[in-house]
């Protein structure tokens, strides 16, 4: 049975309630998200086996988010208790024209301060068969970076597969640095998840300015940005998640696979969402091509799941997504009619 | 003046808070509904006279659910108190790409296990004109099956108009048990409202081939469903609420009406809908096409008059439809112009 | 720097939550609103400096609204203390095909009872440019018109560039009582802000039939109402906030500037629009048209600045735009892309 | 069988989140009460008949008062639907050392500007046996002083037994105007509800100083005043609600009745409360004195349910006593014990 | 390491909000308790190790129970899916003078219609040490009385020592039934957790009168009833919860532990209490006294052990006891000062 | 007239509603607290000047702060914007026989960073009379040690009346690490407030034993910790919070105010409480010491307010007093009564 560890940071979500500011509101909803405890959570709420890495300070905070991966039923085991504080970030949503306003306060979290030693990569990774992390990790501090580094040698020491998101952020650090830190990660990548302007602009891949009309690239643009990819990297497999219809004041979101391989792209069926939450959208699309993968399933079945399971994770509270297989393969079901 | 008897269960309802499923929340929104006391308390709210009949436990849930229904001004007086229980269902309302999950927890309630000389049908029906079934009642247990077909001769014995909303659920017995049952009951109704599937699954009765584009009906296609009820039974309207746009992410919601006498359709307008709570449409649809009826209206005006109805039903939580005739007639008018 | 002194009603307004009917509730949402306040609240929150001008009773609940506008930064050292009451409006919000309904209970309020002398206009004009009113505070009451008239002479002598928005409301005057008292009250105003029907209501102002196409008004036949506006009163400038799209379902915002110097008119964007709240909405393109000409903006900057501020404002709970300069500017900038 | 026909003004209460100022809130629970109003309810829900007269606004506010005593059962059917508006009022609660803070907002309500005939007292006391009133409802307005006589002087033509709590509200009116308005009145009035000091205050009856020590007042001190009520008008028996504690920071809670004919004074069982709301705790003092009259108490039993039922009721949110007869005679049981 | 495997019946429990009856409100609170559970997920708390045992029906309302428990970290391994439903409980708090209310529907659930062989219990006792039950699980049904008698003597097979709450329980059977069921297990019972009332009702067993003085017991005459059972039953340590002061308005809890070895009483210190939640504090007594002794506590330690802990427990919300070991202990030694 | 100066960090507060733990919640309740900014609100609350300094980011976080400030009406023209974040700290809050468990996450806020120069002493001291600080701000980092001494000499400098509250936090130092920075900081205090215990943990001031009766310490036995103060220290007025009755499950409140000039101690009303939030009340009742002393009243009366003053602060939600003048001096005659 294959297992995905998956490594990064965790932090608290505060978020202020639907149509408020933070000035405008004495409630805030809590709730715990991160890039690749996301993923984590998603696989186990399929079904599958997955452990999530972190460090975490020993609090009642820490304790807080822990109980609620033990009762969706993620390996903690790993979890490293210690260091300072857990990153906060305060959220105000997204809501038709209005862009979500977050503001982070991570710094100097137990994980950006990660020392060589915490984390017991060998332990960490008996059993399991896939590694995940994203480049939010990297960007955090030169220890979290050092640490990802040190992840990702174990990874390949267990022969694991290993699955990325290059989740740049521009609030961490620039292109440049971003490049610098990346680039030599990528060399333990198998599989990339992406979106249309992150390869541009952290690696300087670009499709060609024919796949575009207007400012909407084709599928065959995404499909050469894969291809330069894998033609770089040993990558195997990119997944981009794609959003599309805001002019319209619409939210139409769909997946592409790139199978380096066969040198073939796949695209899923668009979904038209109304939306409760979608911070995590990304990572639920990752971790529904991760699963997929681990699945089994065929190329054009993975990118179906991962659209599919990533509309759903938009119509939950929180950061998680909280559907099951069976919903996932009954939404697909439902579209294929 | 007329007035409308209704019967069956009624349940409370504990919905899960939007975007969240029953293991995310830690309070649940309480409210009470059942097919046939929603088409009661929907007729009550238009200000025209209507009975709701059932049996309940003699404790403070089901007071309750009476004190709600004395507060519309529904006539309960000749609900049964007695038996064991109310049937609960919990909800996670559907949204966007998402469906409802319900579960139900109904078995032994008060009403499944009715017995002869409970409910003095003779008496419920005094000035009555009308009686409102469905077809969940005979699905919950031989005894309210059998208490169904008792309420339905006195309704004969007392020369009411039937209307009857098939309203076939698969979690309470399968399409073979529901024909054999409802068959012999359709001798007695009257007005009969459905939807697209349930004819075929129940009565066999389907649209020729003809009528689809796709998967998509015409309205000729239900007034060919209607038709074959209107000549097998001595059925004289049938009304069916219709719901398209899914795979674009819509929700358009109207209502077709065939007049057997005059061997008929009537369309109503289309209401692109955004939803509070579409728990309870149809029975609003339901609900809207008695009320029509009871106010003498002519077919085009109970068709429009049922989907008006049932399109703003959307908009309140629970379900119970809370708009006026005011309102209604206002957003046919609005239509109009 | 220019300063906008908004002189009108401000009442508590207390909404029954998403969804709910007033009896179908026991929580009501507070919050405070009033066209003129809700000007001069989203002026402050542009970061431009404004005055809001009114009479209020001394006690908690004024108090309360104070420390609002106080907690925005408007000036309120200009309000005027005494009096009964503070009005109070109802509100059950409209939710897709269902209207807003509204129950007023405003009579008798401090304001509507204002006396002469109560407000030193000379005093409250100090180091202001501009003076914002509408035409709901001469419909309050004699009393009411009177100090209108009486603001605006001062208005005069301070040289204040004077904007009104006509804001005919039908439950508190008639069209003739409007026509009657607003007709002189034009002579003092700069730039009116009006929507589709209030010129020919009020003024009997209407635009060439030619300019319908069905019941939908073109950019043109706005221009002719606001042309025949600035020909017959000293009108320089009319902005006018346009809605479509509600057969369709859909809440499509835009606004159109006329200047009546260059006798041409500038239309803005269009925003397909979901909704946290719309009360506010025209007086938040009325703020955005104001706050534009305060900054220097050219006409179609303006415009766009006022549908985009406007749009925004329909993102957030309560009358009042929240929205800064910068969120409204990076809005205008992602749709030129 | 006994009926109760309580007459008075009803307010919509809207009130703070227990520990907030109303400028710490934006969210007010609403309910409704009134002196009279709370008695009407109370009686219902000991299973007595009761009926409630008022004149309230037709609009959507009053109509979910109205659904609310619906909801509890009291005969509504004699209100009459007219005029301007609700009073209102807020409250910040009190809790603790903190006294409860009120903002009346009710002024030219619909019920102070009643006029003759509005209200048919012949037909609203039909069937009845007694009548129920407070001094509130003079202190509203001539109109609603007038109004008062006018129903004493019916209820005294339908031979019923009249109650009333005397009320004294100083926001409302000065101990002389409300003297010269009430002495008459209480020539109507058999039974009388007062606290320590109203008697002194409104009819100068005070009890001779040695019934006091300190600033606390014997059982005997209460007698005495009552004596001297019964000694001046036709009053025949007079209850008093009695809290004490309060320096040692409690609240004992506990009644006084005595009986004119015995010239015998009864006192009832201690109550040492804590509180979710005390407001209508005098109220259901009246009502529980009034419903064991009803029932046919003795003069101990009746004290003891009127304190037993009140102390019941500040465990209720809300005015209204939500206590059923068994509940309140359990709790006089399990003190007996 | 010591390991208490808990087996019996947990519910739903639906609460309405403080101060609200259930029908003065649209929201219930809804958490999950039964006797065992509550110990079961105390021990965890406290940092111990246990397990609970019971039968559920596999759907997404136990699933929302099991992963409370999975977050607490309470082994659920051996928990049984299967069976009609869980059973739910309707609570109006006490509060105050004001008693709770509570309806109970929990008739047919998976629990009740347990069949022999649904639990293993060999394997569900690898490991433990101890085994707790209750009472409530032999009232539930023939079937689950079966499965008590069934656990206990597979407990005796590993030695296991057992701890029983008597738990009588009026709305589910007869003193008599009682005592005919529970006389034959009491042979299997190490430790005994009692209230004053139950050994006199179920088993005959009372004090001494001397042991009175009024309606209060002394410490004296709880040890009389402790000594009647060790000499009756193989029992060998009896647990009181105390609660007293209740005419006085208070709440005050101790706690009382008879040795029957030593043929000596151990009493606690007294909590005078404030309340959020009381509902599972004899819960949080066994759990406590269990606790101390699976810790190797002395008599005295276990006895102020239990108080401390159950006194905690009323003020967190919910049934289960959250407080940790040093929570338990620091309150004991602030006592001890 | 007087304006007192308050310097320190300000926090964000988010507490778990009463009852929960924080992994029982996902909602907290967002407030702000910090020793100095409630004493500045507390004291604007009843009427006088003050302004408050801190250092703060420039982000939407510290925005809600200012603005509730700003509705309060403080002065925070001198709070400075910059640094890398706002300290959090989260709440379980005390309830009955449970204390409060706070989390704090304060390290490397803006203010612990705070650079000479940040802060214009000189012009944030423009037209004051007052000082106050605590010792809370040397605590959080050298730099705010050495910027608290600077305030302190710049107070010295425009004759400033200081006030401080030594306000010990084991959390954040050791006693000798307190007593070495604050020692030489205690020739600056003209008013010093202090509770029981750190007087002697921080500067080894500790009463005669004869002044306790077991572990409570007699009015005198404050006053002569107070002596000890004014003769080491240029301290001239000591204040003392003093908080009994924990045994018996109370919460008593008092004061006492020891005068150095006349070598005397006055003590206040004791208040018997029932708490809504007990967070603050310490400083509240600073706040009312130097309020009494700014509105210039007596020594008995200024020990008498500032135990009023606190003892309402009890009663609201939030770390601020939100009592007004008219509220105390009501409580205070209430008493006097």
């Amino acid at each position: 049975m294959e297992k995905c560890v998956c490594f990064g940071e965790v932090m608290m979500r505060l978020c202020a309630p639907e149509g408020r500011r933070l000035d405008q509101t004495d409630s805030l909803e809590m709730t715990f998200g991160g890039a690749e405890a996301n993923v984590a959570a998603a696989l186990t709420n399929f079904g599958l086996c997955s452990s999530y890495v972190t460090k975490l300070p020993d609090n009642a905070v820490a304790k807080a988010f822990l109980g609620q991966m033990k009762a969706i039923g993620t390996d903690i085991s790993h979890i490293v208790l210690g260091g300072e504080r857990m990153g906060v970030y305060f959220v105000e949503k997204a809501f038709s024209v209005r862009p979500a306003k977050i503001i982070y306060d991570r710094k100097h979290s137990s994980i950006s301060a990660v020392q060589p030693g915490d984390i017991d990569w060998d332990k960490a990774f008996e059993g399991a068969t896939r590694f995940h992390w994203s480049g939010i990790t990297p960007a955090l501090s030169p220890e979290a970076a050092h640490e990802s580094e040190a992840a990702l040698k174990a990874a390949k020491r267990h022969s694991l597969t290993v699955s990325c998101d290059i989740n740049y952020r521009s609030a961490l650090w620039t292109p440049e640095e971003t490049s610098k830190v990346m680039t030599p990660l990528m060399e333990y990548v198998d599989v990339l998840i992406a979106n249309e302007s992150e390869p541009k602009l952290v690696f300087g891949i670009a499709p060609d300015a024919k796949y575009y009309s207007g400012s909407r690239l084709s599928a065959e643009g995404y499909a050469d940005i894969a291809r330069q990819f894998t033609e770089r990297f040993p990558v195997k497999a990119v997944g981009f998640a794609i959003r599309e219809g805001m002019e319209e004041g619409k939210y139409i979101w769909s997946g592409l696979l790139y199978n380096g391989t066969e040198r073939k792209h796949y695209v899923s069926s668009k979904y038209d969402l109304q939306i409760v939450d979608r911070i995590g959208g990304g990572d639920a699309f990752g971790a529904g091509l991760i699963a997929a993968m681990m699945l089994g399933r065929s190329a054009q079945e993975c990118v179906e799941f991962a659209a599919a399971a990533s509309a759903l994770k938009h119509t939950y509270a929180g950061d998680f997504n909280r559907a099951t297989l069976q919903e996932v393969d009954a939404l697909i079901a439902s579209r294929a009619r």
